[in-house]
Parts: structure tokens; sequence; C-alpha cells
């Protein structure tokens, strides 16, 4: 029930041509369904914060993917679709040619906004270069939100002065995406060196007995260093989302 | 070394008592002692954010634990020991009478600061009463670094009206932790009703498949909602100070 | 040894055709495989309940699900065959053509039994749509087996207005499955919604630390709620199955 | 907001002692805080379904588990306590005598319910004399909610004729729970004698590889009978409590 | 029922006292209660076989075992309880003292059989004298069900030649039981040794990412040497049932 | 070094052409070279078992393998190829036509042997049609080891009249094999039944919280019945090469 | 930066040309720019022992191998790349043809390095030939790092005798890699007949509860024999090169 | 066989007094027996490493340690217990008050040896203070092998300058244990910082996800820093004994 219904309910009990019981009937659905209002407002707020729904790709069909998209399309100037592989991306530009294909991040993105300032703020590292994907996505989702990000990638504690001779972007840093596979050292060396709030995101870089990412996860999990916290394997997205959120924070 | 000893070397070198190969040579060592400098300008950035080292008491000798924290209460006004049972708190407490204990989070603190306005802005939310001992480490660690703590416990899903009957208080945080044990569903549901970050912490609670909190992590990790991140499980330390870090974030 | 053989042995033994001796020995037997009689029992009390065995058709040849189709179309006017892919029903439907395939819960349905009043009282909810294939399975396999299914998908924790919005008909049903991936959240809230059996059914949906659905799999089986259990991950046709035989109790 | 409040808001708007944008206002909040009224009426439903709410002992304080019980046996004539061990049980027996502690399920109960005929169909099987404190809190919870539980204990497929034996037993039952530690074999085996409903409850009875209950827990959910679904290790309250969900039900 | 009623009621169909009708009815529960009769056949079988009922001890109250213990003494000559820890056997030797109690394969043992001549063929091997519990409650359950058993303890890999040097014992052997924690590598060495049935027994012995017997059980379930295959962690008592078995096959 | 190498070098000494420090020398390196000698006595024994070496095919190319086997047929008549899959077959039997493929266990076999009486006494069992081929695998290879093998298929757990009807082949069998997926239940239900060892034979047959055969496996080492002991999941070689060696036991 | 940077700066300095001051700014930012120049010297370090960066293939493109292989052998005369399969080898051989593909270690290798002598003292062993592929990646990084190495492969546990006969070369070794799948007991029964360090490599060889190798790196862990360590699952390259740092150490 | 009794029995063959046959049947089995004559060869190499056998003390019982200790001490100049906690050690010292205990890494030590020189080049390192035990096992360890060890604690990589500020004594190094909990991640870092062997040893340190040191274990496992290799979960000894191997190695 939206406000403006509610709106005709009240007016009719003030007219007296709705009494007291019926109204009560009428009212006792409201709860839930008058949600659909407040989400409205968060939709709003949503909007605000520069960003739509995202569609999750992986595992529709294209028609459907596209068909999704188009009706965001409408509401927004800005569309994401995530874990888009080669072949899904080719069929849905076919039938939705204004979205543009990322095969690192496996993104499609559809920008009409108009260019504002984008906020600085935002740092994604990766520990190798195989881990590139996911900070990728990490970091173009940020920027689709609306945030100017920093990338220092291949600088894994094997080789830890690549890390250590850039100290200065890491403290610059109001909030820092770490994607790492193997042994998913590299938040607890971040982590150590700054005061930033880390989002250690695993990747499923590895073999062996790194278990398709979940040695890195665990590794991130316990972390001894402050301000970790961690994503799912391979959560890009996840991880620039909530970069965006924290960067954006008004003080 | 020391800034003040880097002075002295300059200096040397500047009245031409030292040459520029053996103050080469000097230097060659410079980058990773003078570390200690850097440090200690982080040092003081964390003793800006109202926080110092914190000791982690599980495993330590009840001795051990009394002098760092004496030692640490020389430079800092605040001293925080985490995951201190009732045996070592009475022992500590013998030595150094000054801290206080708390049972429920286990914690021994030493706050001689001045009062300050704290920062609102942190909820810390428990899915059950038996969450609470990690919410309140959570809790107590963001008021100990200057923020106001909301608190809402025992918000469980299983009974989700008593969460939605107070959104206004969700809405009303710039960030969140949610402590759940058992199926640990509660982040995402809290995750889909706000637009703050939020901060899983699984808890212990339970019994049989959750595997001393497993399941809860597992759940936390495959949030689908936007902004959940996650700490190791019963971290309430963790969590309290990552929500400081974010909700002290100058906009 | 059926009963009609059994008549027949008391019969001779009445008559005196057959000493006692003789007939002990050839009852020594009788007990197992006299146990046909009571699966025939039993298999006419599944034909009451409108269903007869089902073909579990991953893993077996076109040929073999066919030819055991076509017996079982001999006894029975439904036919059920579950996790067949297309490439198995194209071959199916060469040799056996009266089946449907259903491509999206991969079934191969034969009905031919008169339309009678399905009852109503299953509801089937999803957490997202691309557990859909699965809670399709359920569905399908409960209204072959007479039930009026009501279909709620796409109603996730993370958006939680869009189940909350129907908690009439979430308070409508008798039985609900209900089918999520990743976090595996969904079967907690509707457990706490309502008082009827929940079955929850894990789906493989997601990736990382979802280990293929075995994080949705533990936050169900800690669920919180009361009346919630689970079967297998993806397993639908298991829970449209049970879901029918709770509908279809007497009072 | 109750019931009676929504209509002492209505009756203003109505008198136009309200106007309609105040009253807006007021209702804005309307949708979660009237969940109380639901969850009242759920609340009645539970009463009439004889059972209120449940404590879980394990982990609260003895003085906790008193108090919440003395509130609870205000509004209600049926108090249950879950995993409450001896010494607990004596602590709270001292604040509250009123309530009975059995020590094999581990149950605190106060029933002060009128004695009324409890509906016969919910049948309790044991593998093991092991399993049968889980079984006990499985079958005393149905009782309370007033069924009549049959029990059946030590018939595991070991010995599979103690199980065969009683096959009638088995086909009276319209629900039936079947714990069972080690290797979990026996759902499956009851679940293909009979067409009822069966819960399956691993138990953590069992040593080396069974790893807690695990072993049983996977073999239950891999069961290959129709009709099985599970419940966590050693959740003997959530399978009783389920099992009288679907015995009550009405046609 | 059983055999004699069986004949009684044949009797009466014979003499025209039941008709066949009423017959068929008593008999229609006959192949279950029936089974009594063939399990009480198994059972002579089992006494022949020299070992009645075994009392799985863990768990169990010392009453119940006592009482247990005293039943199976009036039908058997041996009986056996497992898993008693010092305590409880303390407690049932009050109240049964003809038992005796083996406190390193916590074992307790009534034998009064007559001293026949014991068979040869069962070797009990173990990699550490750590592993000697489960070996000796391998080698003592396969004594008391007549076999000569043959001890070779603390013979592990890390020094071969203590196993090497004694080959002529493990060529002797028709079944070898082989105890062994930590790698368990030594059921494979034995088992490339002897062309003899080997029964592997991981035990828990070990630390670390030994998991309590996990890494010792999949060595052994991936043993490459042929005739071996592997019994629960710690399960000497099934080894040692099973070596009985197999070395009292008939040729 | 052969015996008759060694035979040389007594006689040297004997004959005074060797002194004994020097025949000490050559007889250091003995020990250990010496085994082929004791390994080509093994071999001989197992010539007489009727097996000489099988070739596990996975993971090897179609030239080794049939390389290998033609090696091995120039010694023995008989030879075995496990884990064959039908284009390795293909390619091998290009190159050794003599070899006869299996599709369904997957096996390459040449038996030359003459036709000598086959040991009865090994049953192999399994719950489903899917366990087919690895209980084809066990079969065959115990047939090839001069057993005469009887099967009985699709006997599961969920149906157990199908097995209970067929005891008295149970009862028969001196061995059993017992292959089962899904729940792995049936290895406990057969060793209730009879006084044989059982060997048990997890299979991936399933899915979901199947694991691959994990669940299988588990249940089998939890089983407690008497007798039961696991080989590897999948391993029906493994299985039938131990029946065989069970079966051919002398008394 | 560079020393000759820092010449400068202090050459400025003792000049008078830059004050104290402003040097410390300037050196502020030197401990980790300055890192290059340590690494560098590693770098060198590297050099001297033979062998410089190494290529993880898997994962990259061939063209970005080709890139990273042709500026590596800019500085060095030797290149390797690891883990190439067939298909990536094809495509960068046709960039950069000098390199030299080995298919069994999936190895592409380029070494111009003048003939020296290579230092014995590295032994590689296999469990089996399907071990191979990977102990041929250790071998043969070894060799290209200046080792000579010894191969003895195919002598696993389960035929003991064809380790044993060739202790004389595993006494001359100085370092030993020992790669073994399925169980993994051979590094433990080559730790009990040596004094050298023995470095285990679990392989993926294996089928069902292998679990791709867990079970064999388990095994490896628990050792009881001295001197064992361990890498990742198939780290064949990691092996090798450890054991030629080991090997090549200076007394 | 000792070398002894080889010399008698070919001095009987030269003098005539045994013929050929009658010695071979009695060298029959001398391959394995005559091992002893190499164990005690390999016994010499380990006295003159400085080692004798060391007994595992966990799980012993005092007097076994204290008479196993004694008999060592007879033909050893140093022994070594390990894992003795302190109410064993206060036992044995009763029997055996020659043993020193520390408390620390919980070692019972003997060593009556002469001082050495012993060699530099063995570094410990830990992460934390809390890894101290395990560190201290290795150490000691190393040192009773006639090792001089540096010990560098508490450098874990969130206090990362810690760690750098030592590199020099990093360099210093020819073999480094690094014994570190929770993520595990300072191996890696160490690994990336010199060229020496590291050996990774995982400690139990920690909660939660840390799995009793899984997480620190796997991260280890893959770690991509060159020359890492892990031991057992809080395997301090074993990393001890096989720096010592590598430290003595002689170049």
């Amino acid at each position: 029930m939206e406000t403006e219904k509610l709106k005709v309910l009240l007016k009719q009990v003030q007219l007296g041509q709705l009494d007291i019981d019926s109204a009560l009937v009428k009212l006792r659905d409201l709860p839930f369904e008058n949600l659909d209002d407040f989400a409205m407002i968060d939709h709003h707020r949503a909007l605000r914060n520069g960003f739509p729904e995202v569609i999750f790709g992986q595992g529709k069909q294209p028609a459907q993917v596209a068909a999704i998209a188009r009706r965001l399309s409408e509401h927004s100037d800005k569309v994401l679709v995530t874990r888009v592989d080669r072949a899904m991306a080719d069929a849905v530009l076919l039938e939705f040619p204004e979205l543009v294909y990322h095969p690192l991040p496996r993104l499609l993105v559809l920008d009409r906004s108009e260019a504002t300032e984008k906020k600085p703020g935002v740092l994604v590292v990766t520990a190798g270069t195989a881990d590139m994907p996911v900070a990728e996505e990490a970091a173009m989702t940020a920027e689709l939100m609306n945030n100017a990000v920093d990338r220092m990638y291949d600088v894994g504690v094997a080789g830890i002065h690549r890390l250590l001779s850039q100290t200065d972007r890491l403290w610059r840093a109001r909030v820092i995406v770490v994607a790492a596979g193997m042994d998913g050292a590299l938040p607890s060396v971040v982590g150590g060196l700054v005061s930033a709030p880390v989002i250690a995101v695993p990747t499923s870089v590895g073999y062996g007995a790194n278990f398709n990412g979940l040695a890195a996860l665990l590794a991130m999990l316990n972390s001894c260093a402050k301000g970790v916290s961690v994503v799912n394997i391979d959560n890009g997205y996840g991880a620039g989302y909530l970069s965006s959120m924290i960067n954006q924070l008004k003080g």
C-alpha cells in the first residue's frame, strides 16, 4: 500500500465513509505491503549513491540479462552486469549494444551519467598479476560509483620491497581493497602498514593445497593486522561496492 | 636509526666530519632501521585515533599481561586487554589494580582519558543473547575509541519482526556490527535493509553441524546483501576496531 | 510368495495334500519372499497417493531410461524421470515420444491421469531466480502428486520486503518448500514467520566459499527457526515429494 | 503499535482531532511496530498448538533461565527448557522449584495444562540405546505438544530383524522421528518401509571417522528413501517440534 | 512367531480348526516376527564361532553395563565389554566382580570357556608403542575368539629395518592387523611384503595436521598395496573381530 | 644378487678363491639386492594365486599400457588393466589386439589360462544400478583370480525387501563385496545379516552433500555391523582382489 | 632512490647546497624506495646462484609469457616457465622460438649458459610412474640451477624391495626430493633410511579419498621420520628450487 | 645377523665346516636381519651428528620415559624428550634427576657432551610471543645438535618494520626456521627477503577460523616465496632437527 492509498484511507475515515473496524482490517496488511514504500525510499537513496541494482550474470540466459539490463536502463543512467563470460557478452550485446564489455573483469557496463568529479580514496592492490581480474572487478565497480581508484598491482609479499617502496600511496588511501590468492598474506602486511580499513578479497589463484582460494580465505580471516575484513573468494564486485560505501561516507 | 641520529649524520657530512662514502655505508642500513621512525609517526596517528596497542590476553601469563599493560599505560591513557578469563583477570588485577575487568566481554580496560564527546554512528546487533559476549567486546572496543555505540540485541531472523520494528535505528547507523552464531543469517537481512557497511562477526554459538561457528562464517561470506564483510569467528574486538576506523573516517 | 500362493499352500494343508513339516519348509523362506506381497500393498498405497516409482535419470543410458519409463507406463498413468539433460531428453523422446520434457527442472513427465481437484497447501519459495530449476523440480513433483502449488520466487533476504509483502500467502500454506543457495538464510526467515513445516533445499547456486552448496546446507541445518528440516543440496524432487506427503496427510 | 493504539489513532482522525498528514507521519512507523500485533496473533496460534516459547538452556546462566522460565509461566501453562545439564538444573530448581528435571533428555519442564486427549501418530525410533537422550528430547517435546508418542528404541540396521519384526508400528505412524549416530543408516531403511514423512536426527554417538555426527548427517542427507528430511546433529527438540507440526496438521 | 507356533497354526488348518482366511491374517505378520527365529539360528552360529554379543561401553552407565554383562553371561561363557575407562571399570567390577579389567586396551572380559587349541594365523602389528592400546584391543578380541595372536609392535616405517628383519613372521600370518597413527604408512609397506589380507586400523596417535587420525585414515584408504582394507579410527575391536572371521574361515 | 650369484660367491670362498673380507664387502650390499630374490619367490606365489601384476591405466599413455601389457603377457597367461576409458581402450587394442575390453567396468583383460574350476564363495552386491561399474570391476577381478562370483545388484536399503528376499544367497557367501553410493547404508545391513567378512566399497554415485563418495565412505567406516572393512571410493579392483585373497585362504 | 641519487644528496649537504632539514624530508621516503637498491643486490645474488626470476605460466596469456620471457632473456642466460600446457607452449614458441618445450614436466626452458660442472647431491625419487611429471619439474629445475640430479623412479612402498635394493644411491644423496601421490608413504620410508634432508612433494595422483593429493599431503606432514618437510601438492618446481638451495650451501 | 656372525659363517664355508646349501639357507634371512648392521652404521652416523634417538613424550607413562631415557643415556651423552608437560616432568625427574626440564618448550634434556664450538647459521623467527614454545623447541633441538642459534621473536607481518629493521640478521642465516600461527604469513615475507632455505612451522596459536593451525598450515604450503617448505603444526622439534641437518651439511 503506497502513501497515496494510505492518505485516501485516512480521508475516508475522516469523512466517515469508512468505519474504524473496516479501516483496521485494511490496515492489518499494511505493515508488509507498505514496505514497498520504504523500499522505494531506499531505492532513491541508492540512486543518490550513484548505483542502481546490479545484475549477477552467472547462470542466467543472455536474453534474461539483456531484458533486465534494458529495463534497469530505463530508470537509471548506469547498468552493471557481473560475471559475464565472452560468449554471454556477445549474445547480450547483440540485443543490447549500448553496453560495453570489459573482458578482464568480465563486466558489462552502461554509464550515461554526466561526468562528475570522482572522489579519491579507494586503492586496489593485488599480490600478483593473476589476481587482476578480481581486482579490476572491484576497481571498475568503485569507479562506476563515483570513486577515483588508485591501482597498485603485483606487489605480493614474496618481494616485499615492491610494496614498501610505495607506502605513500598506501597511506594516502581512505580504504584499501587487497586481492590475493595463494597464501593470502598480503592483506596482513598492508593492514600492518596503514590505519585505513582493508577489504581483503581472497582469489582462487593457486593450485594444490590452495583448495580454490580456501587457503587465502582462511589466512585473511586470521589476519593479525587491525582493520581487515574479508569478502567471499573472487568477490571483486562486493569488495568494490563496500569500498565505495566507506569512501563515500560523510564525516 | 631515529630522526635525531639521522640529523647528526647529516650534520657530520655538512661539517666535513664524515665523508660521503662512509655516510653511504651508514645509510645503507637506514631503510629498515629508520622504519622505527615511521612506526612512531604511525603510533602518533594511532594515539590521535584514541587507541594504542592492544594486548591479546589468551595464552599469555598474568605477569606478562600485567607488565605489558603497565608499560603501555605509561605512554597512553588507555589500555585494552582482550580474551581474559576470570582467573587471569584476578591475577592481573593483583599486580595492576587500576585495570577494570568486564567479565561478559572478558576485557581488562584502563581509561584515564578526559571525557570527550563520543561520535555516534556505530550500531552493534546480535541474533541472540548468547552472542552478547562477542558483541560487547565489539561495542566496548568501539566506545574506548571514542564512538557512541547503539546496541540492538536478540533480534535474530527466526523472529524477524523484532528487527523490523527498529529499522529507524538501523537506518541511523553509519556502520553496523552484526554478531550471529547458528545459521549466521542476520547480517544478510540487515545488509538488505540498510546502505551502511555491515561488519559480520560469526560467533561459535551453536552445536552439531555448526562446527564451532563454521556454518555462520560460511553463510556470512556468501551473503547476497551488499556491503557485508566478515571477520574471524568470535572476533568482536576486530569488528569493533574496524567499525571505529570507518565511523571516524573524515568525509 | 504372493497371497494367492499362500492360500494354495494353506489349502493343501487343509486338504491333507501337504504335511505340516513340508509346509514348514516352504514357509521358512516366506518371510522375505512374502515381502514382495507387502511391497505390492505398499505399491498400491503409492498409487493411491498418485505416484508410482520415479526414475533417477543421471548416469543412466537413454535406452535404459526409455525402457524403464515404458514399463512403468504400463502399470501407471504417471511417469516421472528426474535429472535429465537436454541430450538425454532428445534421445529418450526418440524412443518414447509420449513423454514431455521440461528443460528448466530437467524433468521428463508422462501424465495421463484424469483431471482431479488438486489439493492446495504447498508453497514453493526461492531466494533468487537461479534457484528456480530446483524449485520447479519440487513444484512439478508436488503437482504430479495432486497438489496445487503456489510459487513465490526471488524473495531472498537481501531484499526482505519482497518476502514480507506477501505474508498472507506464506500463512496460507500448509507446508513450504524453500530453495536457496548462497547464504541459505531464507528458510530461517520463512520459518520464523509461519507455523507450517518448512522443507529447506540448499542449492548449489553461488561461488567461492559457497563450496557448491555446503554453505547454504550448513546454514539451513543450523536454522534457529522452528519446524525447518533439510534435504540434500539441489534435491528439489525430494523436497517436492515430502511436501506432498505432508500436505496429503489426513487429519 | 498495538491494535488498541491504532484504533485510537483512527478515532482521532474520524473525530477530526488529528489531521491526515500528522496521522500519516505516525503511521509511517506502523508497519514494523505493528508487527508486534501480528506476532501476538502468531503467539496465540502457538498457544492453540499447545506450545509457547522454548528456552535454549545451553550457555545461559541459571538465574537467567529461572527468570525467563518464570516470566513465561505467567502467560502459559507449559514451559520447556532444553540442553540443561545436572548442575544448571539444580541451580534453576532452587529458584523455580515448580519445574521438573528429566536428566536423560536434559529437559526442564513445567506442565500445568489440563489433561487432554493426546493425538497419536508420532513414532520415535533409535538405532541404539546411546541415541536415547536425543530421542527422548524429541519424544517429550512432542508429548508436551499434545501428541501421543510411540517409542521404538535400539533397532539399528546391524540387527535389521529387530526393526522388521515391528513393521506394524512403523506403518501405523503418521510421522516418524529416527535418531541414529555412527553410520546413520536407519532413516534410509525406515523411509523405505513406510510412506510417512521421516525426520532424521543424526546424533553425535560414535568415534573416530564419525566426526561428532558428521558421518551420520551426510548419510541421512544422501538417503535414497523418499520422504526423509534432516535436522541438525543432536537436535531432538527440533525433530520433536516438527513431528508435532506435521502430526497436528488438519486434513 | 517361532517355529513351534507356526506348526500349531498349520496343525489347526490341517485339523479344520482354523479357516484359511483367518490363517492368512495371522501369517500376514509372520515374515518379520519370524525373523526372530532366523536370528536365533544366527545366534547359534555366533556361539559356534565362540563369540556372543559385545557391549560397547562408551557412553553407557556402569549399572547398565553390569546388568547387560550379567545377562549375557547367563547364556554364554564369554563376555566382552569395550571402551571401558578405569572409573567405569571400578564401578562395574563392584557389581560384577567376575569380570577382569585390562587397562591398556580398556576391556572388561569374562572367559569361562574350556581351554581349546587356539588357531594360529592372526598377526597384530603396530607402528609405534602409542598404538598399543588399539592393537591390544584387536589382539585380545581375536584371542577371545579362539585365535592365537602373534604381536609385532613398534616397527614403524621411519625405521624400516625393524619390520624387514621379521619378514618370516609376516609371511607366516594368514591375516594381519596393522595399527598405525601419524602418517599411517605402515599398512602399505606390510601389504607390499605379504599376500595375506591386511586390516588397517588408523589410530588417533599424533598431533596437528593428523586431525585425530584423519591423516592416517586417508593414507590407508589410498594404499597402493593389494589386499588392504580399513576400519574406523581406533577401532581395534572391529579389526580383531574381522581378523578372526577371516582366520576361522574353513577352506 | 640372485641365489645363483650367491652360490658362486660361497663356492669361491669355499675354494679359497675369495678371502673372507672381500666376500664380506660383496655381501654388504646383499640384503637389499637380494630382495629381488625374495620378490621372485613372492612373484611365484602370486602366480600360484592365479594373478600377476595389474596395470593401473588412468593417467598412462596408451603406448605405455600396450607395452607393459605385452611384457606381462610374456610371463603370465593373464593380464589385467584397470581404469581404461573407451578412447584409451581403442588405442591400446590397435597395438595389442589380443586384449578384450569391458566397457562397463572399464577393464582390459587377457585370459589365456586353461579352464579350471572356479572356487565359489564371493558375492558382489550393489545398492543401485549406478554402482554396477564398480561392482563389475570387483567381480571380474575376482573371477580372473579363479573365483566363481555371485552377483546381487540393485538391492539398496530404500527397498529393503529386495535384499531380504535373498538372504539364502547372502548366507551362502564366504566373503561379500558391497558397493554403494549415496548414503552408503547397505554394507551395515548386509553385515548385520551375515557372519562372513564384508568388504565395503563406497562409490561416487550421488550428488550434493554426497561430496563424490565421501558420505558413503564415512557411513561405511562407521558401520556398527561386525566384520565390515572399507576400501577407497570406487576401488572395485581392490575389493575384488581382497575378496579373492580371503576366499582362496586355505582353512 | 638509487645509490647514485643518495650520493648526490649527500654531496649537496656536504657542499651546503642543501640544508639538513630539507635533506631530512627527502630522506624520509628513502627507506622503501631505496629497497630497489637492495633488491638489485639480491638480484645479483640470485644470478650468482645461477637462477633468475621464474615465470608461473598457468593463467597467463601466451603473449604475456612470451614478452616476459624475452625481457628476462635480455638480462639472463637462463629462462624458466612452469605449468605450460601444450597449447600455450605452441603459442609461445611461435613468438619466442628460442625456448625449448619439455612436455612431461610442462616446462619452457632457455639455457644459454656455458657448460659448467654441475654439483652432484640431488636425488629425485618417485613412488610411481604417474608421479614423473612432478618429479621431472623438480629435477629439471635443479639441473638448470647447476645441480647434477640422480633419478630413482617407481620405487613406491607397495614393493619396498625396489627401494631397498638401491640404498647406496639414497645414502649418496645430500638432499632428496620424494614425489608421491596416493598414500604418500614413501617420504617416511626414505626419511627413515637416510640422514639427508627429504623434501616431500605430494602429487595429485590418485582418486576417491585421495581428494586430489590431500591424503598424500597429510601423510607427509605427519611423517615420523626425521628431516622431512613438505611443499604444496604438485609443486615440483618449488621442491627442485629448494633442493638446489640446500645442495649449493657452502659448508 | 651382525658382521661378526657373518664372518664366522664365511669362515665355516672356507674351512669346509659348512656346505654351500646350508650356508645359503642361513643367508636367506640375512638381508633383513643384517639391516641391524647397517642401522648400527647409521646409528654411528647419528652420533657423529651429535644426536641420538629422541623420545616423543606425549602419551607415554613417566616410568616408560624415565626407563628409555636412562637406557639411551648409557650409550649417548645427550638425551632429548619432547612434549613433556609439567606433571610428567616432575614424575620423570623423580626417577631420573639428571635430566633438566625446560617448561616453555616442554623439553627434558640431558647434555653431558664436552663443550664444542657450535656452528652458527640457524635463525629461529616467530610471528608472535605466543609462538615461542614451538620456536624454543626448534631452537633448543638445534643447539643440542651443535648449532649456534640466533633468535628473532615477535616480528610478525602486522608490524612489518620489526622484521625489516633486522634484515642483516636474516641475510646472515644459512637456514631459517619461521614459526607462526594465525594467518601464517611470516614465512612468505621472510622467504621473499632471503635466499636461504626457510622451514615454516605453523603453530596452533589463534582461534575461530584458524582451526587449530590449519589456516597457517595452508598459507605456508601456498607460499609464493622460493625455498619455503613446511612441517607439521607445532612441530618445533622437527623443524629444529631439519635446520641442523641443513646447517651441518658439508659443502
